[in-house]
Order: C-alpha cells, then structure tokens, then sequence
C-alpha cells in the first residue's frame, strides 16, 4: 500500500524516459546528449527549496547529465548516475540519509525502475512508460516523461503537503 | 481589465515554453540549448519592425540566447536574461522606455511569469502554460509555446492596429 | 491556374518549415541548427536523380545547411541561402537554367513565401503552414514541413511523370 | 510467408526512421545527428543479451552511429553504415553468421529497405513507414519509428522465445 503523499520526505527521480523524453542524441566524441523540459526542471528545484530531498538514479552518466542535477538543486552526493542495478543505489540514498524506504518517492518508466518502484513508498511512472512499469505504480501521471510527468508528480507530494505555494520574493530560492 | 491591443505599444516574451517549446538541452560545457521556432521568429522581429517595442524577460541565461533574441531585432538593452524575480526587470524595461505597464503586453507560461502577466496591460499565455498562469491571462493563445504561440499573440496586437501587413520590398526589414 | 504537374521540370523549397518542421536551434558561436528529415531527404534526391531540377531559397543562411543541400543532390549554383526578397532569387533561378516560370513548382510556408508561390507554375504549402500562403497555394500537403510534406510534393510530380519507380541497382543514383 | 518468430536467430534495423524518428540535425562541419530512443535502445541491448544475433544496416554513416551501435551491444561486424544497395550488405551478414536469411528478422522504413524486407524471414516496418515498405512488411508496428517500433519488434520475437524476461541481477548484462 503507497505511502500517504503527506507522509513523503524525498522524491527520486529516474533520468531517461522520465525527466528527459527519452531521446539520445549520439555525439560524434561518444558523449550522448538528452533533451529535458523547463517545467520539470522548475518542479525538481521546487523539490529541495521546499524542503524535501531531491536524488536522481540514472543507467545514464555523462558530464551534461551531472551539471544538469545540480542546476536542478539536486545534492551532489544524490546523483547517482551510470547505474546498473538501481536498488542497491536506492538503498544506499535511503541509508545516507536516514530515510526509511517508505518515506521515499520514485519516478521510473522501464524495467530497470522496477525494483525500485516496488522498494520504495510511492512508486510513481509516466503514462508513456512501459508496461511492466505501470503494473507496480502508485501513480501513474497524465502527462509523458520529459513532457510534466515529474512536475505532476512533484505536485502531487507538494500540494498535499501545502508546499506548492511561491511567494514573489522566494523566487530566487526555486527558479 | 485587459488594454485593447489597439492601445499597446510594447510587446514581451518569456523564452522556455514561450518563444521555446520548453526543451532544454543541457551539454558537456554546462551551456544549456534551447529550440526555437522560425514562425515564431518572424513574429517577434516583426513587432519592432512595424514600430513598437519588443523585450525579453527569461530566466535562462545563455550566450546563444542573447544573440538569438538579437537577430530577432530585440533591442539589446530590453534583453534581460537570467532573471531571478521578473516583476522588477519589467518595471525597469517600462520606466526606461517611458511607457506604463497598461500599455505592454507579455506572454509567460509559469510561475515566474505570474507577477509580469498581472502587472502588464495585456497577458498573454500559451495553452500548454501552467494553469496558475493561465488563471491570470487575459489572453490564452490556441497554440502551444515554441509553436506557434507567440506568433499568434504578435498578430493579435498587429492585426488591431492594422499592421500586419507585408509588402514584397518591405521583407528585408522583417524578415 | 496550375501547371500540370505532368509539365513540371524543377522542384524548389525552402527550409525553414519545408524541409525543416521549423525549429531553430541557436548555438553560443551563432551558428543556429536546423531539423530535417530522412523520409524528406531522400525525395529531394530524387528530383535530379530523376532528372528534374532541384533548388533551394531560404532566409537561412550556414554552413550546415550549405552542406546538407550538396548532399541531397541540389546542385550548388542553385542552393540561395540568405534570401531577403526570394522572387528576384527564384527568377534567376529560372533564368540560368532557361526555365519559364510556369514550368517550376515551389513549396513554402510563410509571408516571405508568398511572391514565388505565386510566380511558379505550381505552388505547394505545408499543412502547417501559414493561411497566408495556404490561400496562394495549388497544392497543400496531408503532412507538415520537416515531417513528409516535401515528399509529398515530390511524388505528387514524379507519380504523375511515372518517374517515381526506384529499381535495386538504381538506389545508388538516389539515394 | 513469414517465418515464425520463435524460429528467428538474428534481429537487424535501419537507422534513420527506424532506431531513430527520422530527424536529421546536419552541423556545421558536415556531421549529421540523429535522435534515438532510450527504451529502443533497451531493447536493442536486450537482443544480444538474451543470445540472438543483433546487426544494422544504415545509410548513415557517422562516427556517432558507429559508437551508439556498439553501445547498443551490436557487434562491430555487424555494423554496416554507409549502405547503398542494402540487400548485399544482408547477404554478407546471413553468411559470416551462417544463417539462412529465413532465420533473420529486420525493421526498415523507406524504399531502400524493401529488398531485405523481402529477402528476410520476419519484415517488420514501422507505422509511419512508407505505404511501399509495409505493403512488403510481415509486422506494422503500432508505434511510430524512433519511438517505440523498435522495441515493439524485439519484443515480438523475445516474447515468443520465452525470453523478455528479466531479473534484478541481469541488468548489468542487458542495461
């Protein structure tokens, strides 16, 4: 049974699929850029300036990637990226942070999001995620991966905790 | 109660989500590119090519915006990037072009924009804005930003004022 | 009245919105990337691998798109990048290669359009082009620029001269 | 008439609006990009990693295609890119592999592709493929190139071979 939305402390975030739309875009030097979305990124910010902690695991792992996270506010020691095996990650950010997995968000959309969707408090998948994926979400959102899907999801824990509310002045906190 | 498009003399824009279709494509130096739209693109030089002022107001804040928005024949000093808090960019754009806020309109999709959009004469908002801002627009175009939207909200004030009109040896001007 | 495309013996575009779906996206050195297609580029190969004229006026104007023009086979004389006023550019082309107007067909999208889609035998715009070019045009394709507009062109003209059959051993020459 | 897949041995795929949506991103210095799709490359991965013969067959030819390739666990040898006249190209790779071209299944879009197709025992094409590639197609995906097919197709033949099946300590061998 998912975790009350009020109840959540951290939301977690898968990369490809998710806060990307899932398109790469191979590079001539082997790097492979991805392409995101303004309103997720706002919403990921909005995770940490209201108080909540913010990680991201990634099969993805490049330099773009790893500046991006923090651009979004995200703690450095929370993106973990070149994942293989996402659980054993989703635990160790549990642990350094003295969550219980139950307290904790995530948002996948492929197979490999599985065990941690199933671990975690509330799982949360994009409409266009696979299949496989949907069958284990809490919450499934309206709007694609890369397209609102966290933004929606982030709102989701927020609103319910009253903290989807921006004053003029703390702007420069969020955006 | 919004201005008569008949009456404004000023037009801005937001850049992701409006002028952008929100796509942020963040690469291995940090820089971050955005996508555009050639309609679009148009539009925005028409504004100051048929005689009013033109101005962006944008969190992002990158060297190929600020040439972007200049090849759109964006007066330079109106090109604010990197905003934190709109609302006193907007107002410094207004005092130094001698103009009252009644006498501008804006288009803005998010939060952020929310201050500007309700300070502002005309408001303007793309469908696909979030619904905080659209609650506050006086007009919503039918498009989505970086397709079409802020074409649409350029030939909503032209049109009123009887310029949208293009003679052949007049293009080198606009276009 | 229309050219019969049976009569057609040159095939123009332009690319913004034609052979691009329009978006722009500007890099810190200036330079701004297009977006084309492959379905696109290889009817645009097939205009002089069939034996017809092929051409190119844009307001764009880069490297990139110089190159990518050579490699769908337009010869270079006739690749016009960074066209202010395209009706003197599209009667030169007619000239050079001692064309009558009414012998050439051409797809755009936008106003700066407008005077060669009148002045050719056979004007073609996207679906999502601009109402005032769709008003001027003979033709309007079923799909929008950069997503199989061009080619729509392309085989409504190389059906009609039964020149759209592409044999094994010939996909060298096209494609 | 097509071979069952549960007999298939080999799974191949064109490029350019197959793995890819079709875009072309042409760059100033004569390199050309294309966007791929995360879940695709999933299961392009899952097609080596479950014992099957994966190979691609692309006119493209770029220094990024070849690497994503190879990142999508497609044996070197079995890249071909810079393909004019596809079919050849598929005999080679029956025989190096020693399998009758029955054996092997391949996904392609345009006109170029047809030969395989036919020659193939399982002729997959995407739902936005051209009307002459599926009229020869044994399997329409109901996803359009870059963004689904791909994996629709692998999935077919994995699922019918018992094979899309996937645990939590295999990631390392598939992601």
């Amino acid at each position: 049974m998912a975790t009350d939305p009020k109840q959540i402390k951290a939301i977690g975030f898968d990369i490809d699929g998710v806060l990307s739309d899932g398109r790469l875009v191979p590079m001539a030097d082997g790097d492979v850029l991805r392409i995101l979305d303004a309103k997720d990124s706002f919403a990921v910010r909005a995770v940490s300036g209201k108080g909540l902690v913010s990680f991201i695991i990634s099969g993805g792992n490049t330099v773009a990637l790893r500046k991006r996270c923090i651009s979004m506010k995200v703690p450095e020691d929370n993106v973990y990226l070149g994942a293989r095996g996402k659980l054993p990650l989703f635990l160790d950010f549990c642990k350094r942070n003295s969550l219980d997995p139950s307290e904790v968000a995530y948002m996948g959309d492929d197979i490999a999001d599985i065990p941690v969707l199933r671990a975690c408090g509330l799982g949360m998948v994009p409409c266009d995620g696979v299949p496989e994926a949907k069958a284990v979400a809490d919450f499934i959102s309206s709007k694609p991966g890369g397209h609102g899907a966290a933004r929606e999801g982030v709102e989701l824990i927020l609103k319910a905790q009253g903290k989807w509310v921006f004053e003029e002045d703390s702007y420069d906190k969020i955006y």
